[in-house]
Parts: C-alpha cells; structure tokens; sequence
C-alpha cells in the first residue's frame, strides 16, 4: 500500500506555497498519496511565541532575499505580496468544503488561491477574491458562498488547526509521513529520501 | 582566483558542527577557500528576539529529532551535549590566537573543540577543557593560557563578534560568498549549487 504524506500550510506562508508547488511531483516520485491539510498556524505561533520572519530584525531581509533565490532557483514564479501576512480562514473553509465533495479540486483550488497571491499579489484573505478565483475553476459562486457561512465547515478548519496544535505541528510547510515530521520547504530533499529509503 | 567563502559559527551551535564537518569537502569540490569565523551568537540573538530552540515548546523536541536525523543521514557522530547552550568566549579565544599563527591548526582545534563538545559531551567553555584538548593536537598549555588572557585576543573575539553583528550575520551556521549570505546548515546544497554556477 502506498505511503500517505500529510502536508501542512497555512495559505499566507511563502515556504508553504513553494512547496505546493512541488509537493505531488515528490509523492508521484515515492509512490505516495499527499493528503493537504491548510490550518491556521496563528494559534501555533503564540504557543511557539514566535512572529512572523519579516517581523525580526535581520531575518526579515534575509527571508525575503532567500525565498526569491529558492524561487528562481527551482523554476517557481514568486512575487513577495504586497501585505503580509494575512487572515488565511476563507481559504482554509474553502479548501475544507471543496474537500468533501471533490479532494483533487480542493487541491486544485488550494494551489490557485497560493498563486493568486504570491504571484498576482491578490488579497485571499477577501471573500469575494476566493469566490472569484474559485469561479474560475468552474467552482459555483452561490454554493461556495454558502458554504463560507456553514457552521460544520467553520468547524472543519477549527478542528484542522486544533488537530495540528495537537500533533505538535507548528510550521508551514510540515510534512508528516510514518508519524515522522519534516519542517519547512527545505526538509523536501530529507523527506523523499525518507520515503524512498523508508527511513534510517 | 579561487573565491573564498565565509563560515561564521557559534561553537555551541549543534548545526553550526555538522556544517563543520562537511564545509571543507564542500570547498574542495568548488575549489574555494574558507575562512572560520566563530563568534558569539548571543549578541545577535538579544538584537532578533530570538531563544535558542530547546527554549521553545514543540520546536526543542523536533530540533532534537532533526538534528539526529541530519546527523544519521550525513554520517557523522553526534549526541546532544547535557549542558546546552554553553558560552564559548574561551573556544573563540583559543581559536583567533592560534588563527595568527597556523590558520589550518586553527581549523585543526575548532573542529577538535566541536567534536569534543557534540561527541564526547566535553564541556568547552571551560579554560582548562580547551586547553587539554588543544593539548591534544601538540599546542603549547603554557602558551596557550597565556593567550586566553591577551587583552589583544579577547578584543579579536569582541572585533569578530561585533563584525558579524555589523555585516548582518544572525544564525550559526551561516556562509557569505560574494557578499551573498546563506543561514543555516541546511542551505550547504544551495551555497555549493551558487559557488558552481555563480549564481542565478
């Protein structure tokens, strides 16, 4: 039976979205199933009392000169949004409604709203701009709209990030595969070598 | 000319002594020079706000598992020291008075003072450890203790530390080659795939 890999992300990080980017082209090489898991890793980060990267001194020009070089590097356009980070929830209870009625439109849907706004640098955080971008995949405008509003798919995204929180899941990307975890875009390389290996 | 790459480390740093092991070799293959540059990483820690990472829920038991996990991968010994951080002012001191006499001895004692610290648990931040294992490789005790206390060499270890701050060095380890910057052990595949292309 093939392996399953679960890929964690919240849809503001850009490490997240790199790896979205490359994550099934990886399962197709290993022979795995990705299942993508979108929570909201702003509760995460308080437990961690850590802020986000382009809030540190230093850091934050370095992450900025470092994910267009990883960018460039693997082929992947990337535009540094405009404002950054942002409220992630839409997404997220789009992703989870479109999951249970079609797993790989949700995948597909996930990956337009990433480029959305780290290439087109649009604000995914905004009902309407994830209901437009879902319309242009065919995805029907009054039935997602509803959906935004539906108590169960408001509490699929809360049970997705208190999931996360509760298996130590604490960064965007994170990758677990045979209870292993491998954090961020850079463990990629460790991560198929674990699969293909099974582990060491 | 041969390029020169720039490794700066904190002698207490565990990714900073896997780097350690591997920079070399790296080197070779791209026919470069490195200049060790080990300083105290707690300067720059106050100035990001930052802990080290056994200090942060979730993140200290993961680096744990990563840092074994990388070790394994990479063949090389290492087991978590039982005091972690340490201070390494002396290791510093011990490694920039005999930079000014033998820069590849120099080399010679860091990599002897990491691989007592992250293999033998042997505690480095104490004069009369470093002096032992200095002894070790043939340098002279007496010479050596005398150096420790060199208003000229505490100064090189405050330059070396203040310089780093200066020119935007925060992490351990962390490369520079052609003013580009690289943090982290984990970007070692990426400096290499820069140096051999020159850049992209």
């Amino acid at each position: 039976m093939s392996k399953t890999v679960d890929f964690y992300f919240d849809f503001s990080s850009p490490y997240g979205y790199l790896s979205s980017e490359k994550i099934e082209d990886l399962a197709d090489r290993c022979d795995c199933t990705v299942v993508w898991r979108p929570y909201l890793m702003g509760v995460v980060m308080k437990i961690t009392e850590r802020k986000p990267l382009v809030h540190i001194p230093m850091l934050s020009d370095y992450s900025k000169k470092d994910l267009n070089r990883f960018a460039r590097f693997e082929g992947i356009e990337f535009n540094q949004p405009s404002t950054f980070p942002i409220a992630t929830v839409v997404a997220c209870r789009a992703y989870y409604w479109l999951e249970r009625i079609d797993k790989e439109k949700a995948k597909e849907l996930a990956r337009a709203l990433f480029r959305a706004y780290f290439i087109q640098d649009e604000m995914i955080s905004q009902r309407d701009v994830v209901i437009s971008i879902a319309a242009g995949l065919g995805i029907d405008s009054n039935d997602l709209r509803a959906a935004l509003e539906d108590v169960s798919i408001k509490q699929a995204v809360r049970d997705a990030t208190d999931g996360a929180v509760k298996q130590e899941i604490f960064g965007s990307p994170f990758f677990v595969v045979d209870d292993e975890q491998f954090w961020g875009h850079d463990r990629m390389g460790l991560l198929e070598a674990w699969i293909k290996t099974g582990g060491w």
